[in-house]
C-alpha cells in the first residue's frame, strides 16, 4: 500500500510556497515560486499549476495523493476563491479551487485563509492534537485568527469569520490598513509592536537604544534584542502589547471560551518577553468564570514549515482521518 | 398517536416559570412559582418538582412529553447545574438536571443558561429558524448572548461560552457586577441606559424631564417615553448606547462571521430608538468585508413567552426534531 501524502500550498504576499506533506507532519519535497507575477491571475495560476505538477513529479513514486490544501491571505473556504486580498497584486475573486480542479483531479481541493490553515495545522501535527475548542492567533505583519468550536473550524455564514485582529481596541485608536481605526492588529502585529516603541520614544524621556533607528529600519527583532539587553522603552513596549493583547483575547474567551490560546508567528517568538504580560494581562482582564482555565501557549509549528504544514492539514481535516 | 411536548422551565432571580409547549411554540398550560423559597437549594428543588408535577397533571391528558428543558442564570449545559449565580438566593453549584432526573424519568433533561435558551428558541419557533449562524444578544437588566454556529449552539470548552455583555467596552470604564470595569452590559443594560442617562445629566446643560428623576426611581421605560417626547438627554442616552451596542456587535462578528444578530429584551423593545443607532454604528464600525451582509434583527419570540419557549426548545433542539 502507498503511504498517503497530501500538497500543503501557502500562498505569501511575496512569495508561494508549497510541498508534499506525509500523515505525521513530515515535508517530503518542497518548492517556492514568487507570487507577484502579474496583476492577470491565469498567468500566476498557470505557474502555481506548473509548480504543483513539478511537486508532484519530483515526489516518491510510492505516494498517493490525497488532496490539495491551500493557504490565503482573505481565502473563502466555501466559495474557494481568494476575494479581494490587499496584499496580493491580483485584485477581484480570483477562483483557486476552480482552477487547480480544472487541471488537477483530485477528490480534495480546498482552500481558506492563511490563520484558518494554520489553526487546522496546530490541530492536526500541533499542540492541538487532542482540543475540541481552541484560538490560533497569528502575529506577524497582521495579526489573524482562526477559531475552533467542538472540533470543527469556525467559517461562519459567509466564509470569513475568525477576524480577531480586526476586532477593536480604540474606535478613536491608530490607523488601521483596512481603514478603520484602532484594530488590534495596528497594536500587536510586528509593525504595532514598532509603533508603540514610537510613542514611547515621543513620549517618554528615557534613553534607548532605538533613538538611533529610523521607523523604516526599526524591526520587531531588534525591539526584542534591546528589551533582552534591558532596554526599558522596549521592554514598557512588550508589556503594552501583551496588555492590549491579554485585553482582547480575555474578548475572545468570553464569545467561544476555548481550552487554550496558541500565539504564533514572529512576535510570538520573542517567548517570555510577549508571553508573561499576555498571561497576566489576560487573567486580571478575564471574566471570573474563565480565570486560570484558559492555557496560552506557543504553537508547536515549526516557524519555517508551518505555512505549508497548515495547508496541508486542510486535506486531512477534510478527509476526516 | 398523542401530541407531544415539552416542558419548559426558566429559573429567574425573583420568579421561576414553567409551561407545557406543543412543537409549534404554544403554551398549553403555565406556572409561576417564587425563586427565593430558602438558601437550602433542595427546598427549592423540591418546590420545582412539585410544580412540575402539577404541571404534568394540568396538562392535556393526550399528550406526551418529551423532555424538561431549563434555562437559568450561569446554567452549565454540559454539567445541568446552576454554578455560582450571583442573583440566586443560593450560591455554589446545584445539580439541577440530577435532581430532576431523580424524580422524573424523561429521557432528556437538558439546561443550559438563559441566554442560550433564547437563542435556541428563536432558532426553533422564531426568527432564526432558517438560519445556521446567528447570534442572541438579550438587553435586560444585564446583557447575555448566545453564539449559533454552523447550526449547534457554542457551549465552549466548559459550557460557558457567550459572555458578549462581559466583553471589554473600556478597560478603565464604569465598575461592573462581575467585579471589573467597562463591561458592555454596565453600557447597554437596562440600568447601563439609565447610568448613561446620568452621565448626560451632569455633563451637559440642556433641560430634560429626566432632570426631576432620581436613580432608584429612573427606568429603562421612562427613558423610552421621554425620547419619543422629543428630549434631547434622552434621544442622546440612546443614540450613545445603540454606538457602544454596534461597536461590540462589530467585534462580535469578527469573531463568528454570523448572518443575523436577534436583540432581544426589555431594551430591544424600544424598536427604532435603539436599532437604528444600533445599526448605523454597527455599518460604521464593522470591517469592510462584513458590511451589508449581517441582519439586525428584533427576536420574533413573544416578550412574556420567551423564557419558556426558549427553555422548552431546548428539548426540541435536544431531540434533533
Amino acid at each position: 500500500m502507498k503511504n498517503q501524502a497530501a500538497i500543503g500550498i501557502d500562498i505569501g504576499g511575496t512569495n508561494t510556497v508549497l510541498g508534499l506533506v506525509d500523515r505525521y507532519g513530515k515535508i517530503l519535497v518542497a518548492r517556492s515560486m514568487p507570487t507577484k507575477t502579474s496583476e492577470d491571475y491565469t498567468v500566476y495560476m498557470d505557474s502555481l499549476c506548473n509548480a504543483i505538477a513539478d511537486l508532484i513529479a519530483a515526489g516518491y513514486t510510492e505516494t498517493e495523493i490525497t488532496g490539495i490544501g491551500i493557504g490565503a491571505p482573505n481565502g473563502n473556504y466555501y466559495n474557494g476563491t481568494i476575494e479581494f486580498a490587499p496584499n496580493l497584486k491580483f485584485n477581484g475573486i480570483v477562483p483557486v479551487v476552480d482552477y487547480i480542479k480544472a487541471r488537477f483531479s483530485y477528490p480534495i481541493v480546498v482552500l481558506t485563509n492563511d490563520a484558518n490553515a494554520a489553526a487546522i495545522g496546530e490541530m492536526v501535527y500541533g499542540g492541538a492534537r487532542n482540543m475540541k475548542d481552541f484560538i490560533m492567533i497569528t502575529l506577524g505583519t497582521g495579526v489573524g485568527s482562526g477559531i475552533v468550536v467542538a472540533g470543527e473550524m469556525v467559517y461562519g455564514h459567509d466564509g470569513f469569520a475568525g477576524e480577531i485582529g480586526h476586532t477593536i481596541v480604540d474606535p478613536h485608536g491608530r490607523h488601521c490598513g483596512c481603514g478603520r481605526q484602532g484594530c488590534l492588529e495596528t497594536y500587536t502585529s510586528a509593525p504595532g509592536i514598532k509603533r508603540t516603541v514610537f510613542e514611547l520614544l515621543a513620549n517618554r524621556t528615557e534613553d534607548s537604544v532605538l533613538r538611533n533607528e529610523s521607523f523604516n529600519c526599526l524591526s520587531a527583532k531588534k525591539i526584542d534584542e534591546a528589551a533582552r539587553s534591558g532596554d526599558k522603552i522596549a521592554i514598557e513596549a512588550f508589556e503594552i502589547t501583551g496588555e492590549i493583547l491579554g485585553l482582547k483575547l480575555a474578548d475572545a474567551v468570553a464569545h467561544t471560551s476555548p481550552e487554550a490560546i496558541f500565539l504564533f508567528g514572529g512576535l510570538a517568538q520573542a517567548g517570555d518577553l510577549i508571553f508573561d504580560p499576555v498571561k497576566k494581562h489576560f487573567e486580571n482582564q478575564v471574566l471570573n468564570i474563565y480565570k486560570n482555565k484558559v492555557k496560552i501557549l506557543p504553537s508547536e509549528l515549526p516557524p519555517g514549515d508551518a505555512a505549508i504544514l497548515g495547508a496541508s492539514a486542510l486535506v486531512w481535516k477534510e478527509s476526516g482521518k
